[in-house]
């Protein structure tokens, strides 16, 4: 049985990863293709790596005849997302990977995002699309929001650590660094190759990035008390993958054990052997999440580092996984590709 | 039905990519992996990117059973490859990615890599691996040569032009741009991140270059005189992909007009509309090779650029391609990667 | 004696980097700095890297007193800087980065750049800074246009050859790979990182290239009779450096013997022994042209390739030195910075 | 005045840097270069970017006539270095490079480096190279031992606020990101382009880097007590460049205000405003630092980020910032090249 599939944002990054994707899977079929801003294109005229498939072309939003479709990626930016998905017909499943159905709370949603939500009925609705941790809410979902891919990364290092208790919830830090694509296709001057190749920043340093909402509402939930991480994000010059090191409190041991039993039976999440770490060259353009844990030279304290691919498992690889769960369908249809190294 | 695949070689970049490619082919299992020097690890060990795969664990090639194997590649450096090679049994099917088998005259094979051939009636019966121009050969050969990457990318260009008489055959100059990863997981100076990165250089300048022999061999073949091309590499800072900038004599239309009639029912080979001009960043991590056609505005005289990946279509993914010629399965298998864009 | 320096279009690159070479020029000193889309601003501000340089704040050209100016370099856009010029007093000395002035026919200038040329007195005043050819032009100059960083490559090889008349001047051909900082700080998606990087492509194929006016206008000068190059630039994913190789008809010794004559004086031109090419890691960040001369392995033929840094010896370094010359300063003061490597 | 001026070691990164620093330096002369393994060699040779200098051939370190020598710098590998300058004339001033000299105690530098030290009245003898730290000391020393890259980096940050008691000195991590330069021309399979480029991982976590042994000993001496800081550096696909982001607890009004402090008078240290971190991008090529100080959302907690330049102000400009101490000139003599960026 073939699904019909829409993506409505087509002409960003992870617009072109879900077709990337989707093209290999053997169920899915695209049929139809918006970005209003590009309508009457052609996908390979705006991503000409994408010129080989056979594909409708692009169209505005408004423009889709939604009662053929059985799911509808929406990868618009943020804002923008909420008016869309408001005025798209209920009966369409929907995987959003926009930033503005993460939030539960529309204050948090203001307070991090800075105007008042547009739908606050879909955001009471919709389901957080941490695929290992909701998978049986996603099933039954008919809207799910990707979450953050920074978000993404490091719950996969302290989900299972804080439900477990083996940690300190008051010293948790975490230290990213960030491949140029999860800026996606923006103009700006600092994601130009000449401003950013050959060195590193620091940016929303001191706690004001937005991936925080996701951080405390989730791990505030887990834990049944608030927990309010630190978190530094840093610009490095390569394309795609996310390396997170998590300084915590707590014994190596337990670390290591809790990481391994949450994930024996994750296909796209492994944990490597104790004292090994892991790189994102090894995940670049897959679904898969590497897990490396250290204890320090200073006993009590431990070293997690994880990475994964924010295109593919922190964004469009994720919604994948949740529209194969929604639709019934294996989940690990389309996202076994092997990461492209080197 | 699944066929029973061996690699020896397995340790360097084209092993590791054949092993990504046949991850997701439908009928393809490999059964074992060789690489000498480095028996007896795992795969994940080598090579952490396909530690998700269950594959053998790495083994020497003489400790494989090939009674049980319908098609072994041979991703081994030249001259040790032809030796190996002599040795498996005249049984099993082999594509063979080194250089050993690609020039059939041994004169030649002397003159371009400085020793005597060691098995020269293996040379004689080696098909030679271009797809697209020796499918029919392919399909019935039990040795298939892999091309080398600079002159499989020469070739898509210049086959087509030069049998259809198009082009002035003394007026042929070829400009490269090639990717590191074509040099392998060797340790050179010159390979190195810091003297590699930020810059780029000639190198076999003026008529050097090995795979010179193969444009040669093939072009005066095809022409029934003998055909000398130009050709300058350069090194580029990037892993993935070859670009070819190819300067003729002839009329642009006539040109385009044979390049698009060749490719036309071909799957991997896109030619460009008139005018528009390739990216390796196009085809990063996938079998396809696109060609774009410009006039010069010089009369007579007309640009041909052409880009591929040099470790999928210029290397592993051709002798993939050939394989499933080989065992008779669709030629497409684990081929249609879309290629990872950013 | 000091020598006070203004610079007009401070904010780009080109600017910045005459900033940094004049920061340790020992008689210059910079009396004004403009750039009207962010006058008020410190340099810090717009460019960190020279945050512990003690400037003048931006102003706009407009506020500049220039009868305390001895010389003002302008490195605004083509177009503008015609304009701007032409409003400055008439004793100011000037050395123009952009293209308004390479072209000594208004005619040419209007075919290559689409417009009518605002001022075509200066443009007939302007000499043409290529410092080694028009060295005494330049010293009794009061306008000097600074070349194509591209032109400035290809005339390096070429125009001691066509002078000397050993090569086929028909017979011309030019590839280049270009770093990308050629390109300015301009917001365009090809430039970002994502798109730029792990890569390379060809552009303005086919002889549409601005800097083909300046092939033309010099080469033809030179031989007595027109002279039409072949030019390929391609874009390659590093912010600095142009690599040129030349295609040429010649006898490969009287090519070398030729550029060795020409360039034995030349402080910042250094021609490799015979076989070896240069490479653009090797001149980065400095005012030195790297050449050499490799024979073809066909008779007759030669391949000359140049590196140098587009931003330095390719504008701003090029741009100092004819500043040097118009002050009657020690020509290499300011610019003997040794390259950057790695 | 001119100092006579030899490099052993010159055939590696650091070497090369010294030799670029000193070609501007107005009172420092190259007498000899030593590079025992490609003796014989010009500098040219091994480095084309330094080909444009008049040099001394590459000698053995035995063939140096020492009575005319100044001062030597020392860029040999640890261990052989203390070898080599045991042998040295006691009458030579000696900045060493290599890791030999910076650990006071024998204990410790065996407990970090594996092996018994073989001149340990040397090693009582060398004064620890950080020249804002240890200026006067410096001055009068014969032997300095240049500090390690990532060790200056952190102690740029910690000093001050250690020695002002403004922070917890039980509760300092410091997550470093190090260019490969720091690496040496070394042929390791993790530092080629193929392998490094387009990703990033971290290394020696856990507490194992050997810069821990430096932080140990300064941070502990400042202190009056055990002070052990928590320290993982990540490679990036960048050459040059340390990034160091410090967690730390305290306030960040007095953190700022003691960093302030601390560098008012210091001329390659840069405190940026309250609020702004610093880049790798605007401090390569140059011996700057830049601090910056961000308060975290949660009180109490203050993040420090610190750019430098590991070759440069990590390396040989800090050895050259001694040598110009040592032998009584400008201390900022060949020190005030802008960064080259882009």
């Amino acid at each position: 049985m073939t699904h019909s599939i829409a993506i409505i944002g087509a002409s960003g990054y992870t617009g072109a990863e879900l077709i990337r994707l989707i093209a290999t899977h053997p169920s899915f079929e695209i049929a139809a293709l918006a970005a209003n801003s590009k309508a009457g294109q052609s996908v390979g005229a705006v991503f000409p790596h994408l010129r080989h498939l056979t594909l409708p072309d692009l169209v505005t939003w408004e423009q889709i005849d939604f009662s053929e479709i059985d799911l509808c990626f929406c990868a618009l930016p943020h804002k923008t997302s909420q008016e869309v998905i408001a005025k798209l017909p209920k009966t369409v499943k929907i995987v959003d990977l926009s930033a503005d159905f993460r939030l539960r709370d529309p204050e948090d949603y203001k307070t991090w995002y800075g105007n008042t939500h547009a739908a606050p009925d879909l955001q009471k609705e919709a389901v957080y699309g941490l695929t290992e941790f909701y998978r049986e809410d996603i099933k039954s979902a008919r809207l799910v929001a990707g979450t953050g891919c920074n978000a993404a990364t490091g719950q996969y290092i302290l989900r299972p650590l804080i439900q477990a208790g083996v940690i300190d919830l008051d010293e948790i830090i975490l230290d990213l660094q960030c491949g140029v694509s999860g800026a996606g296709r923006s103009l700006k001057e600092n994601l130009l190759h000449a401003e950013l190749s050959e060195g590193t920043n620091a940016y929303a340093v001191g706690g004001t990035h937005r991936h925080l909402g996701e951080f405390d509402q989730e791990f505030s939930a887990l834990a049944g008390r608030p927990v309010h991480i630190q978190f530094t994000p840093h610009l490095g010059p390569f394309n795609r993958g996310i390396l997170a090191t998590a300084y915590l409190r707590g014994a190596a041991d337990a670390v290591f054990e809790t990481l391994s039993a949450a994930y024996a039976d994750e296909p796209f999440v492994q944990v490597l052997p104790m004292g090994e770490t892991p790189s994102t060259h090894h995940v670049r353009g897959s679904n898969f999440v590497h897990i490396g844990v250290v204890p320090d030279r200073r006993a009590g304290r431990v070293i997690v580092v994880a990475a994964l691919d924010n295109l593919c498992k922190g964004s469009s690889g994720q919604a994948l996984q949740n529209a194969n769960l929604m639709l019934g369908v294996d989940e690990l249809s389309g996202l076994m590709l092997a990461p492209c190294f080197p």
